[in-house]
């Protein structure tokens, strides 16, 4: 067995100590004579890995009782219609757009009403985030909409819009876990966990109870209606089990690694030494406005396209792996979520350091 | 590791060496370094897994060059909705309801159109299949739809509807892969890949190019269109990835084994071991009408419902799990999946006659 650092932007790198108690579950789980991957979801055992799930996460998170917690497939996308078709009420949804995955929500909501652009960081290719403290809220807004990392661009927020009273809806799928927050501040927090938790095809959905609505339109899927899974545990139909059990096992990590203020200490040391190697580099820089810098997803670029290419080549010899930027910002991007250790930003850090002194 | 005979529903018990490969590759797949969780589905070792998934499922079932394979998340439940939204065109859908399955699905139609059922053998709690021979089929319907194999009530057909020239569309959940279909019968076949394949969380929808319209409502959530799906390889956004490599690899368990003719053979012997105990017993019965009993799902009762939990308690002592049955028919039900192995169903149907002859 040979680990490589994984610097994937998602599905992401995962703690070792969990990939191998789940190793060693797969034939048999706990005694049951099943893997997890054979459980009827009906079963007690599965219960338990289920609900073990969401107690644990609701400690770590420190989710108020008047919040669920909801597991649901389909990913950020399905997300993107979900929310729209279950809170519209007016049918008038503010948007701030500070990347491709809020354009993309943004776009998705134009099916179902109208939508504000109430802010945008287009101008500079979403390399900074817009001032969010006193928005054009429209009167009838159902909701205002962020995504509060963006993967793609590298930028988050350092404060929540003032929405003016109304519901806030965050996307933090690649900030997920990754630092305490106020839970009470949104309407809805989702996340695909597959950047920042575990495998792919599960997000996971905290909404507040009052936002559950029976009188949506009856047009509605069954399976996008928020009360459909609220009213059923998660389990109207079979969920990804294996999801939700691979990501229970990271919750329950993170809680004995001292919760989520410990990650958030861990990651801004782990950025610090990406970010103060950038902002000395003479090679290298990173394409985000300092204040608005994710700690998760790290864009940099060299001077050239042809450079940027022979550094993701050289990593990649190397033993550090999918560090090629998006398309839209070019160059490269570490991604470097919770589960990648110090270790690995310092190796990565030491091999540009090399890298830059040998091709000056 | 001590493994039990495990008789669910769905999700249910999976082949051993399967397990066991899956196992082996957890911590580092073929020397990728990673784990297929941690795997970026835009990689080329992931392009190769979903690549080969693909093209061994299509070598299995002999899928013509004009169907296209699609990994959707969200199970029948979603489907129930994708079906009537991307078919629809007069907005009339004829559906044939054998259980609670095409129930399900014929009720979710609903909300898109005008329904006929034009079947239903709800007068003897689904029991048999209807004659589907000359069904008075609507002029204007869009398809034709049909459970195949009803999971809860254990019935399965044994000739296909004539749908007088209508798009045939086939739920193949509890029997996917089970046995050889011509593809070619069929606009749509998709299943659920949790009960004869691996983990939840994926359905694989086989459908026809020209269903794939683009011309569909745009009201229709983007994740919703099979379009999404057909035009992005299965990649619009991230997959469950980790469910495709798993049923990747049963694929390929089952052409090692000899194809779906071969598995078609174990399965019929498999079922017949336990219909032939079942019409010899004076204490236990099958509830479904011989030539419509399904070689996947096998219900049977006792005289009475003390009796039957009597016996869930003792097999369940006797390290068979999973054989309660369904409220809606009650008794026991021993669902056969392709990788229950035929020792699995000689043991119950060895303690099933002890527990006969010494409670008779």
């Amino acid at each position: 067995m040979s680990r490589v650092y994984n610097f994937s932007a998602g599905p992401a790198t995962m703690p070792l100590p969990v990939l191998e108690e789940i190793q060693a579950e797969l034939l048999d789980y706990k005694g049951s004579g099943m893997s997890v991957m054979e459980m009827s979801h009906r079963s007690k055992v599965y219960q338990q890995i289920i609900d073990e799930a969401e107690a644990d996460l609701r400690k770590l998170m420190n989710i108020p009782d008047n919040y669920k917690v909801l597991f649901i497939q389909g990913g950020a996308t399905l997300q993107f219609a979900m929310i729209p078709m279950n809170l519209c009420k007016n049918g008038v949804f503010d948007y701030i757009v500070t990347g491709a995955w809020s354009k993309k929500a943004a776009n998705e909501a134009k099916k179902y009403g109208k939508v504000n652009v109430i802010a945008t960081s287009e101008d500079k290719n979403y390399s900074y985030i817009p001032d969010v403290s006193d928005l054009p809220i429209d009167d009838d807004a159902d909701y205002v909409y962020i995504c509060e990392n963006e993967t793609i661009h590298g930028t988050t927020y350092q404060s929540l819009p003032n929405t003016k009273g109304k519901i806030l809806v965050a996307d933090q799928s690649s900030m997920f876990l990754s630092k305490p927050v106020n839970v009470s501040d949104y309407g809805i927090i989702y996340g695909g966990v597959q950047k920042n938790v575990g495998p792919a095809g599960l997000s996971i959905v905290i909404i507040r109870e009052d936002l559950i609505r029976e009188d949506v339109a009856s047009t509605i899927p069954t399976y996008l209606r928020y009360d459909t899974h609220a009213n059923n545990g998660s389990m109207y139909n079979t969920p990804n089990c294996w999801a939700i059990y691979v990501c229970g096992k990271v919750f329950k990590y993170l809680l004995n690694l001292g919760g989520l203020e410990k990650m958030d200490e861990i990651n801004k040391e782990k950025a610090k030494v990406l970010y103060d190697f950038l902002d000395s580099s003479k090679m290298f820089k990173g394409t985000v406005e300092k204040q608005y810098r994710s700690l998760m997803n790290v864009p940099f670029v060299t001077e050239s396209a042809e450079k940027d290419a022979a550094v993701v080549a050289a990593t990649k010899a190397a033993g550090f792996d999918n560090l090629k930027g998006h398309k839209s910002v070019g160059g490269l991007r570490a991604s470097i979520y919770n589960a990648m250790p110090i270790e690995g930003v310092k190796a990565l850090v030491d091999f540009l350091k090399k890298y830059e002194e040998e091709n000056a």
